[in-house]
């Protein structure tokens, strides 16, 4: 059996005409466009990378992007004060704080401080809170979670009933998309590195979201053959063959797994176009709440 | 095989005498004392109860209670006003609002509102949110899941490595009650009504919270030798041959469970009388914080 490939790229690239279509006739309605407001502190390489690539993405969508790049050794007032004054910008209908912020900065209190009407990319504590819990739905769904989601939805995969094991806990991709899944009505279990016997945890899974960080840990045998597999990781492997000296692979062995899987995301090309998809919908989705 | 009792009564008992040991201390270095404030909406006759036995719980360990007993009708905006009073009051380290509200209350703004330093009850969105979270700990871990850990700790059961199932997904029990396993180490899953072959997830646990709300629906074949049962549910069933006519039960069927569990809690005598000892905990906790 070869699985079905779950095609992040075309996935993403339609998101992202809707999301174009859906500016052009805020554009026209109202005269006014979504704005989305970026905040990098430093210049960790990875860091300006992604946020080059929202700004980016933005400018294609239509959507005003206003950017703040400031010195990594920017106080902690200071930066708070930046925050707050986009709180009260109302051509921003979205803050993305790119993380990790820097030793000396207070995350949480900066995190907190991002007005929930704003906080597109959903790590507001309020926000996470509601996520977690029944019946109360966030104002926004962190970006990459939201985005393994839609990729199962797009593909009409069904999530309810479904055994799904979460491999990874971590606060931005772990654990809220163990709560979506569960929220969809999932059977959800949560696995990681304390977890005994790993293999057989991972083999129960009718979905598995691998979000862990280990290239290619999961193999062939670790999996229930119709598995349907959301792979999360992004590892930098050496590769002497390739051009810059290295490719990126998942968490997730591709070739042994998709033998045997139903349907898989391949890396890269999988989750990873989502998260700016999904950052963008969270935006406009702000911008129209304000109209 | 017979299970070892774990006597929630006992362990509830010991806790009431830490607490008042703390409280005594307190006293005598200076001059005060932890304060709880009970806030009651209506005349349901089970909220009461519950109020009560707070209220007396406090007063035997030397607690300070404020009893807020309010009309049924009253509005929004008195009922926002009590908890900021209580806020601003030193004298009042606790605030319990007693669930559930009217159906005219906007519940989440009434908890919201409530001092996070005050949250003794643990369901502020931040402080659920916190919880949710690794490494992001909260000012208060909600009373009953707190006292599912608790009694599994003083029973000297090992958490961590071992598969926890978690029946139920509520936001007061089944929730959170997973997210504190699972930052124990443990593999959590959580199963629901909508879970396919209950029983033969709830096989896999080394450790069950039946968190459901079911009288006895967990049958001796539904568990693996050797598990640990801790029983969260409180039904009434009718008994006949009962004085009041009926009696409480758990959702796990008791008589039978014990004969293959290595240990279980009792209903009532389990988890019940832990609620009462973690809240008056997480009160003089508070009232420590301000010293």
């Amino acid at each position: 059996m070869t699985a079905q490939l779950i095609d992040g790229k075309q996935i993403a690239a339609d998101i992202h005409d809707e999301i174009r279509a859906d500016v052009e006739e805020m554009k026209t309605e109202t005269g006014k466009v979504p704005g989305l407001a970026t905040v990098l502190v430093g210049t960790r390489k990875d860091s300006q990378t992604y946020v080059k690539m929202k700004k980016r993405a933005c400018k294609k969508a239509g959507i005003a992007s206003f950017a703040h790049d400031l010195p990594e050794d920017i106080r902690q007032e200071e930066l708070l004060k930046i925050v707050l004054d986009l709180n009260a910008n109302p051509d921003v209908h979205g803050i993305l704080v790119q993380l990790p912020l820097p030793g000396h900065i207070d995350e949480e209190e900066i995190l907190s401080a991002v007005s929930l009407e704003k906080d597109v990319d959903g790590f507001h504590p309020i926000n996470i809170g509601r996520l977690s819990m029944k019946r109360r739905d966030p104002l926004f769904v962190p970006c990459t979670p939201r985005g393994c989601i839609e990729l199962l939805d797009r593909t009409g995969i069904k999530i309810e009933g479904k055994r799904a094991v979460v491999l990874g806990r971590s606060n931005i991709v772990g654990l809220p998309v163990a709560m979506l899944l569960l929220h969809r009505n999932a059977t959800v279990t949560i696995c990681h590195s304390r977890t005994k016997d790993l293999p057989s945890v991972v083999r129960e899974a009718d979905i598995l979201v691998a979000a862990v960080g280990r290239a290619e840990m999961v193999k062939r045998d670790w999996v229930k053959p119709g598995v349907v597999v959301i792979d999360v990781g992004m590892n930098a492997v050496d590769d002497p063959s390739s051009e810059k000296g290295y490719r990126l692979t998942g968490d997730v062995a591709f070739d042994e797994v998709k033998e045997v899987a139903s349907a898989i995301t391949p890396v890269p090309g999988g989750v990873g176009p989502m998260t700016i998809a999904m950052l963008l919908r969270n935006t406009v989705d702000s911008a129209k709440r304000c109209l």
